[in-house]
Formats: structure tokens, C-alpha cells, sequence
């Protein structure tokens, strides 16, 4: 039951350039592989030893944990490769070694938020998401960085592709650790952009389900109404299961009904439409990226799909429009349901919490709540603008970021492309099916709230046709 | 900074026994004090020195109280008594002892929820309604005693006006300190019954308001779309002006709006119509209650007020039908929904919670989401029940509790009365207007959602017309 209690800061930083593309990722899937534990060829335990192997060599230059537990781990893992190897596999994750967001609490780990307010703290309970894949025999392997209470100072992690680079955030070890390899799958969060911006830069699949539809019990609450639990995966099935492994257990935040479907991916089902969304980014999108995505969206309409876009069809135009009036109003909702905890925290004195807390707690005290019903009402009228497509499109395609991983440590990147699907509420996957300067770039495929096993055949089928 | 620290088990107990009547309670009324702070011939310092000796008094027999601290809380004291000398109070509670239910996150105190599990813990930040009565002014005294998670073993807290007898619970020793004049304000929590009930045992006020328009961060969830923060206050003024001190600062639950109104107690406002409701609770009442019932109910209509109840009134008598199936469903909403985080306490080892938590938990494990949409769906039905009356009645008004405190102690009394209301999500008000047998006995008055406002004036017009 070792700790091993990383370093905050990387004084030491082992630099770490490693060329990108979609088929050379440091990413280790796990799902797809199982037919090995059945049979004995492979187990979990020699694929945990494979991802303390990927830690090993990478962590001295990602930093992702703020904890970990490998000897716990080991053993939960041979318990794993028992049942697998005696036919009786708790669920398609049994075994399966997860790294979780040091927002979302632990019983085995302290929960600490990279605030100096909760050093060394413990929850003493399993947030709904970690006790679910416990239960389902998932391997805990420990707590990743995450930016301070998920919207302020920056943690130690660099992009495991270039550690002269952010790996995003706010759950920023969650995608590094599953996109070097360190684990098959992570939990994150994303109330803004901290779930798809981070896949984006660090190469890992990731999934914003329908808002409600993972429960969040347990994870700190930032801003009720966009409190999302994210789940980061090394491949597509591993990303499914994991998160119907905890969907199947913990349902949804009540009342939420939790998300639906088989316990593994469905099979992959081409779309007859796309729409192709700008959301807000293009303009500050490099041209390599800007190509890449062209390139991308080219190959589907070549495969047979019919691309909508916003100078071709009215309605998508319609919806470009409201995401691009949504900067200022999606800030009031955030500013406004964060008051609290955020004065909370910021009771233990100024100097104990970071400059954007004392940004938004600025905010919102120059707001008031017909303010904060005014930003509901717009968020109603983009989720209309939605569903207006609803009977016309299969699903909505853009970028998952403004481009690969900035040079930056303190600036977790644009959330541009991010935010307007975590305002709509509906499923959005981010693919790492891009690169670009040699650099992860995630593929962006939104849809209609609740529907979310629909548009995981359509990331598979996404998936096959660009990897073809 | 004293904390004083008490024996978890009543082994010492010191019997008492005071007879209660409306006009000899032994609560504390602060805010209809407060032109004695302001012109000097009273300050919160001596209304302070009065609840601790309260505290000296009572306090051996009743047991209240997880963990207080008084030294801290006269220092408070002393800052708001300057304050109300200068003319300058934060708010109309600046100065007010409060106490709060230990399920509920201070950071000056430990948060335990009677569990073992939670010995000694710190949440580190406040919830969201003690940070607005810190802010307001108010001066926390301490923790109070719970029911394990507010849903399982009873606490060592024993009814002020009788030791032999229960507070009632969840909210056991919040309802019991305001009671005894040990504090003025205390704060609690409703998922089932546990602030209209304790109250009527207690000899409080309290006001269960809207769902969600005060807001529970920091509060522990139990059953979302159920969890209330409930308030307990020794007159209706003290219950008023704390409740707005909280939805004046920290607004509702996000996205519900914050309740509204002014910082003070409404004008006392006849009401022009009431229906009387049975609450499924009428058969299982003691005969002396009933008649103490009977008489308030008569002596409002000879005020003037035209009572319908279900034998003269169709539509009463519908909602009365629904009321009265609740049993079961209402149980699948609390089961379903407190699954998480029931069962990550139960990981701790199944003697590591109460009997009731395995109860709840082997009744989620029977059921499936659908049964859980089937009660949402029952529940929908209920509101509508109660919204047919919006135009033809100004509220309702039943019993707070099936009689006086029961004499038990593992049992924290019957919730028939108060779970109606917790269903319908509106606001209720238990008032100690009534006694049996010597013993405190609440008057429930029931509204309408979103108008707190309005039913708080009604109350004002009860109380004046029952204690003139």
C-alpha cells in the first residue's frame, strides 16, 4: 500500500518531445484487448505493469499524479486476473487501471485540489463515478493534477508530447496519464472546457456525457447546472465501457436518469448528416489545424456522408450564431453558481486562493440574479437552436480545441470550441484523430442530449473512416 | 476558543421535565429584541451570556449540542454588540447565536453526521447558509446532534420539555437548542421529515421553504430533488430575517432563484382561505391533539377565515387521495436517490452504518430506474394536485407531527405529517401554537412554491390570531 507522493513542482523537469499521429499514440488500450485475459495470453496485472512502465519512463517529465498506489494497485490487478482467467470478469473494465481527477474524492486517496486549503485532506468517501468502477473491479491507480478547484492556478503537468507545452485543464493529469499510457482510462470533470480541451492536447479519447447523465456525487461542485464528470479513455471502448460501467451503477445525478446503452461500445454506424461547426474558434485556429480538420471533414463527405455548414443551411447558421453570442453570458452562469464555494474557499484569506477565483467572485458580486435568469434564458435559446436541427443532422462536427497544445503553463488554452457543448448539455466526444506540428489535435463530435449512444456508433464509424 | 466537547451517549442523563405552553416556552426571541440592542439597554453579548447559561441549564438533560465553542462565540458577540451601538448592524441577525446541524460543512467545527466513519472530520469551508449568516453577522455556537447521515441511528439528544421523550430527528438538537433558548436560529435539513417534525416536538419555529431556494451547498446530500436546508428560529421574526440573511447572500441552489423578500418578517396578512389537511397523519393522533387541533382550526374560522377540508371541497379531497398513497413512492424517490452516497459509507464495513441505511439501500437494490421515473411521475401528480388550488386557497394547514413527542429514542416519531410537503417542494411553516399533555405541539401551515413570502405573512396572521 505504498504513496508515492510526487513533487509539487517541477524544478526538476525532465524534457519529453515525442512525435504525434494517431497511429503512433503513447495511448494503451484495454477494452479491445481482453479477449488476451480470457485466454490467458495477456492479464491485467502485466498491463498494469505495463502502464508503471509508461510511468516510469514518462512521469518524470508529465507529471500527472498527485498520488498513486502501485502496490494496492498490483494487487487489486492480480485479484483481476484471476477472474478473467476463471471466466468471471466482473465487467468489461475489470481489472482496468483508472487515474482520477484530485477534484472527485477517494476513500484511498486524499482529495486535494491543488489548493494549499486541502493539503493532505480526505474526503473518507468514493465520489458515485470512482465507487461505480470499483465495484465493476476497475483498478484505482491514483490521483491526477488538476488546476486549482478546476478553474484557477495551474498544476505541475506538461503535455506528454512536448513538456514545453500545457496538457490542458482543468483535468490536466487525467489526460495526460491515459494519453502516455499511464492508464486505460481517467475521470475528469468539465464545467467549462476541462474535459475536451485537455483529450485534445494530450491525444486521449475523452467523453462529456449529457449533462446529469454520469452521476456527480462526490465530485466538488463548482457550477451546479455545468458540472459535468468527464471520463478520458486510451481508445473509444475503453472510453463506452468506463463510462457505462459507472452509468449501470450509479445512474445519473438525480433526477437525472442515467446514460444508456450496452456495456460495450456499439458497433460503428455512419451518419447520414453531419453539420460542421465553427463554434466561435476558427479565427484563432492556425492554419496546420485549420487543414487538418478540412482534411478530415473532406474524407467524411467523400466516405458519403452530407456535411451541413453554416454558409450552406440557415438553421446551422442560426446555431453558429448563438454560440458565437454566448461568450458573456456563459461567464455570468459560471460566475453566478460558483459563489458558492468560492467565497468559501476564499474565507481563508485572499491569499489562499488563485487570481481567477478572485476574478469570478468579481463578477458575479456585479451581477445580480436577474442577470444570472437572463444567461439561463439565452442557454435556452442556443439548446433550441439544437434541437431545431434535430430531425436534419445525425450530429455536429468541429474541432475539440483551437489548435495543438499551446507553450504555456499557465494558460491551460483557448476554451472556444469546449464550452459551447457543455452549455447545449448534450454528449460531446473529443477523438484524437488529428495532429498537427507533430502534436495531438482532437476531432470534436457533438450531439443531441440523451442520445449519446447514438453518436458513439457515429465516433466509431468517424474513427474507422479517418484511420482507414 | 474553547471547544467543549460532550459525552456522545446520555449515560449521565439529567432527567427534566418543564410543561409547555405558547406562552411559556423556553425559546429566545432575538430579532424582536433588537431596538434594546441598538439603543444600548440590551446587547448580543448579554443575549449570548443568556443562551449559555440556557446551555448550563438544560444542556445536561437535553444534550443538543456535538461540539460548541463559546469563548469564540462571545468575542463575535462583542464585535456585533458594537456594531448595533453604532448604529452600524451587518443585517437584522448581526450578533444571533446560531447553532448548526452537524450534517451540515463549517470550517470551525468538525462535521461528524453521528457516523464513525466521519469522527473528527473537516469539510474546511462553510456551507453555502453558514458563510451568509457569518457574513450577516451571525455568530455560529456550535454543532448540533443528527441522526446518522440524517437518516439512520438516532443521536444521545432528548426532548427539551421531557427527557424521557424524543426531540424528533434528523435535525435533533438544532430543533432542540432553539426549543430551549440555548440559540435563537439553528439550521437544518428536510429529505423526509427532519425539520417540521423535530420542530413541533421542540417548541420551535422553523420553515421548510421552496425546494431549492435555499441554497445546500455544503449541506451533505442525501436524496437531491428532497434535500431542503430547513430553519429553526425562536419566533417567526428570528426565522424570517435568518432565512433571507442566507437567500439575500447565497441565493438558491443553482439554477433555482433564491427565495425572495424583504430581510424582515412580512406584516401579519389575513388569509382569506385555508384548506385543512389530514396529511395521511389524522388516524394515528392521539385525541388530545386532534382536539387541540380541532379548536386553532375553529377559532381561525370564527377570525374569519373559510376553511375547506376534504369533506366539503372535491378538489381538497382529490389532493387528500394523493397524499395518502404517497407511502411507497415517496420511499423509492429517497431510496433511489441516496444510493450514492449510502453506499460509499456501507464500503466502509456493514457495521459501519445503521440499520436504516441497509433498509434503504436493499430497497434500491429491489428496484430498477423505471420504478424511480414512475414516483417522479406520482410526485408530478401531487404537485398538480396541490397547484388545482392555487386560485381557492391561500395555503393549508395541518398538524407539524401525529402528537407530541413520542416517548422513544431510537424512533425519532412519525413523518406522515411533514413528508407531504417535502414532496410538493413548497414551502411550510411549523408553528409552536399548539400543546398536548402539557407538551409542545406545531401548527403546520403549508404553501404554494416560490411564494415563502406570502405564506410567512399568513403565519404572522396565525400566530397573532391563536395568541391573542
Amino acid at each position: 500500500m505504498t504513496h508515492l507522493a510526487l513533487a509539487p513542482l517541477p524544478a526538476d523537469l525532465r524534457p519529453q518531445r515525442i512525435a504525434y499521429t494517431p497511429a503512433a499514440t503513447l495511448a494503451r488500450r484495454y477494452v479491445p484487448h481482453a479477449a488476451a485475459f480470457a485466454s490467458g495470453q495477456d492479464s491485467p496485472r502485466a498491463y498494469l505493469e505495463r502502464c508503471l512502465e509508461a510511468m516510469a519512463a514518462h512521469e518524470p517529465s508529465v507529471r500527472a499524479f498527485v498520488t498513486a498506489a502501485p502496490g494496492r494497485a498490483l494487487e487489486a490487478a492480480d485479484a483481476a486476473s484471476r477472474r478473467w482467467r476463471e471466466g468471471k470478469p466482473l465487467s468489461p473494465v475489470d481489472g482496468m487501471p483508472v487515474a482520477v481527477k484530485d477534484m472527485i474524492e477517494t476513500t484511498d486517496f486524499p482529495t486535494q485540489m491543488n489548493s494549499p486549503i486541502y493539503r493532505d485532506w480526505s474526503s473518507r468517501r468514493d465520489a458515485a463515478g470512482v465507487w461505480a468502477l470499483q465495484q465493476a473491479g476497475a483498478v484505482i491507480l491514483g490521483k491526477t493534477v488538476t488546476t486549482e478547484f478546476a478553474c484557477s492556478n495551474s498544476g505541475p503537468t506538461r503535455n506528454p508530447y512536448d513538456s514545453t507545452r500545457t496538457p490542458g485543464g482543468s483535468s490536466s493529469g487525467s489526460a495526460a496519464a491515459v494519453g502516455s499510457g499511464m492508464a486505460a482510462l481517467a475521470l475528469g470533470t468539465q464545467t467549462h472546457a476541462s474535459t475536451i480541451r485537455p483529450a485534445s492536447y494530450c491525444g486521449a479519447y475523452a467523453l462529456k456525457a449529457t449533462h446529469g447523465a454520469l452521476h456527480t456525487g462526490g465530485v466538488t461542485p463548482l457550477a451546479p447546472t455545468l458540472d459535468h464528470l468527464g471520463v478520458f479513455g486510451a481508445s473509444l471502448e475503453d472510453l463506452w465501457a468506463g463510462a457505462m460501467a459507472i452509468a449501470s451503477r450509479a445512474g445519473g445525478t438525480p433526477p437525472h436518469r442515467g446514460m444508456r446503452g450496452a456495456l460495450v461500445a456499439p458497433a460503428a454506424s455512419k451518419p447520414a448528416t453531419l453539420a460542421r461547426l465553427a463554434m466561435r474558434g476558427w479565427q484563432e485556429t492556425p492554419d496546420s489545424s485549420q487543414a487538418a480538420f478540412e482534411a478530415a471533414v473532406e474524407r467524411l463527405g467523400r466516405a458519403g456522408v452530407r456535411i451541413l455548414d453554416q454558409r450552406t443551411d440557415d438553421v446551422v447558421a442560426a446555431l453558429e450564431r448563438e454560440i458565437a453570442g454566448l461568450q458573456e453570458w456563459s461567464l455570468d452562469i459560471l460566475a453566478w453558481e460558483s459563489r458558492w464555494p468560492l467565497a468559501a474557499y476564499r474565507a481563508h484569506g485572499d491569499s489562499q486562493v488563485g487570481e481567477r477565483i478572485h476574478d469570478l467572485l468579481g463578477r458575479a458580486s456585479s451581477m445580480d440574479e436577474d442577470r444570472y435568469e437572463q444567461a439561463l434564458a439565452r442557454r435556452r435559446t442556443l439548446r433550441e437552436a439544437v434541437d431545431a436541427l434535430s430531425g436534419r443532422v445525425n450530429g455536429f462536427v468541429a474541432l475539440a480545441s483551437s489548435g495543438p497544445a499551446i507553450q504555456d503553463h499557465g494558460f491551460t488554452g483557448s476554451r472556444s470550441y469546449a464550452v459551447p457543448w457543455t452549455l447545449v448539455g448534450g454528449p460531446a466526444f473529443a477523438l484524437p484523430l488529428l495532429s498537427a506540428d507533430g502534436l495531438p489535435l482532437g476531432l470534436q463530435l457533438a450531439g443531441f442530449a440523451n442520445r449519446d449512444e447514438e453518436l458513439c456508433a457515429i465516433a466509431g464509424w468517424v474513427r474507422d473512416t479517418l484511420t482507414a
